[in-house]
């Protein structure tokens, strides 16, 4: 049984503003919340129509299929949802290879690239402030547990590139081709916005521009989606560890 | 102006049932339109709210900002809506990279592969019958144009596979690592369904088994998102041309 409140405060956390005054979101679904159990995230509560987790009886509230669907962001809700604690990320380790994001706004493309971070063993996915949130439930959706394992920052992207000792590396139309650049174990990857590509002032701080080479004729698309350019870039920077 | 029996005919176009029986589709927004009047396809009919498209007059209804909110499929109509004669697809040349999809449900993965097509310049999509259709609007949505030059063909998948004369390649776990392999010219390469992969009557035909290696740890997600993988193995087979 959910009170008025209870129902309140699930549902405030579709909005940022309440996730960060509450530092709570939400995750939904068996493999989603069983993957932020089995992580460091700390777990507020499990509301669940069925106690099918293996957690103390004071984590978990029985509740009806229509509260279910009450505090559901889902068309069709699935079984749980989940409320755990926003943790504060960890510092940034440059020794590595950093993926940063100029201003994404899709919360399906940044879920894809979170997953792909995870895939290729990237521990920090840097982000600008006006990126869309992480814990935006269509990200957290998106990324089927792999959030858990990345260390996200929101950070000044600017000042954070500035600071940055290794080769800051953008994907351009006239960058070098990057199946003939060699790549190194760190440094930094920045990924631009869907509509706009890397923004001018991230540009300038770019030390190595990349391409990936089109193979289509002319009239071939002039763009790639953001999250299947990434895929590329990445698959590119670890091919060689193999 | 519209008739009933216009905005009946175009909003029926958004169920596959209607768009077979007709023989049309619909594509909105400017960008896309420009890219299919640029292409081999051929227009029935512009409904737009501006006269912003150089085509003869016959083609062209100039409509209402209501009646174009009456026929779009979108939440915010974009100035047209455009409806396309759905072509007879090509026969498949096979003497060159060809990608085939095994149920792949999702129209947005559908629209990135098809635009992944574009810029690596594959020229044929195979898609099994029970793939989500690419006239959906969804599809020609996330396509952004690209379904105007890739050729796309519904088949028995099975039967198109089991002819074949080249290698036909998929990525399983216990594939050989893509990135040591050596790719061919030609040959299919196969992506699975969203939620099962490769089926099982279909792995059967598979010649050469690859594997995309992941490099995060132990925990780290078990799969990539189709499109990206797809995004991964397309750079593979094309890098080696450059």
């Amino acid at each position: 049984m959910l009170s008025k409140n209870q129902i309140k405060l699930i549902k405030s956390l579709a909005q940022k503003k309440y996730r960060s005054q509450h530092g709570l979101f939400t995750v939904e679904g068996l493999k989603g919340i069983s993957e932020f159990l089995d992580s460091p995230y700390k777990l507020y509560q499990i509301y669940s129509t069925d106690a099918v987790f293996d957690v103390s009886e004071k984590d978990y509230t029985l509740i009806s299929p229509e509260d279910l669907k009450r505090i559901s962001q889902l068309k069709n809700p699935n079984v749980a949802l989940a409320v755990f604690e926003i943790p504060k990320p960890k510092p940034v380790d440059s020794s590595k290879l950093i993926v940063a994001l100029d201003d994404l706004r899709d919360p399906g493309n940044l879920g894809t690239i979170i997953r792909l971070c995870d895939w290729f063993g990237v521990e920090d996915l840097v982000c600008s402030n006006a990126t869309v949130d992480c814990y935006n439930s269509k990200v957290v959706q998106a990324t089927m547990g792999s959030l858990a394992r990345v260390n996200l920052s929101y950070v000044d992207l600017k000042k954070f590139l500035s600071e940055i000792e290794y080769d800051v590396f953008g994907t351009f139309m006239d960058g070098d081709t990057i199946y003939n650049t060699t790549l190194p174990e760190r440094g930094v990857l920045v990924m631009g916005n869907e509509a706009n590509g890397i923004s001018g002032s991230i540009e300038a701080l770019v030390s190595k521009k990349l391409a990936i080479p089109r193979f289509g004729n002319l009239k071939a698309t002039e763009s790639l989606n953001v999250a299947t350019a990434t895929a590329i870039c990445l698959s590119e920077f670890k091919r060689g560890s193999i």
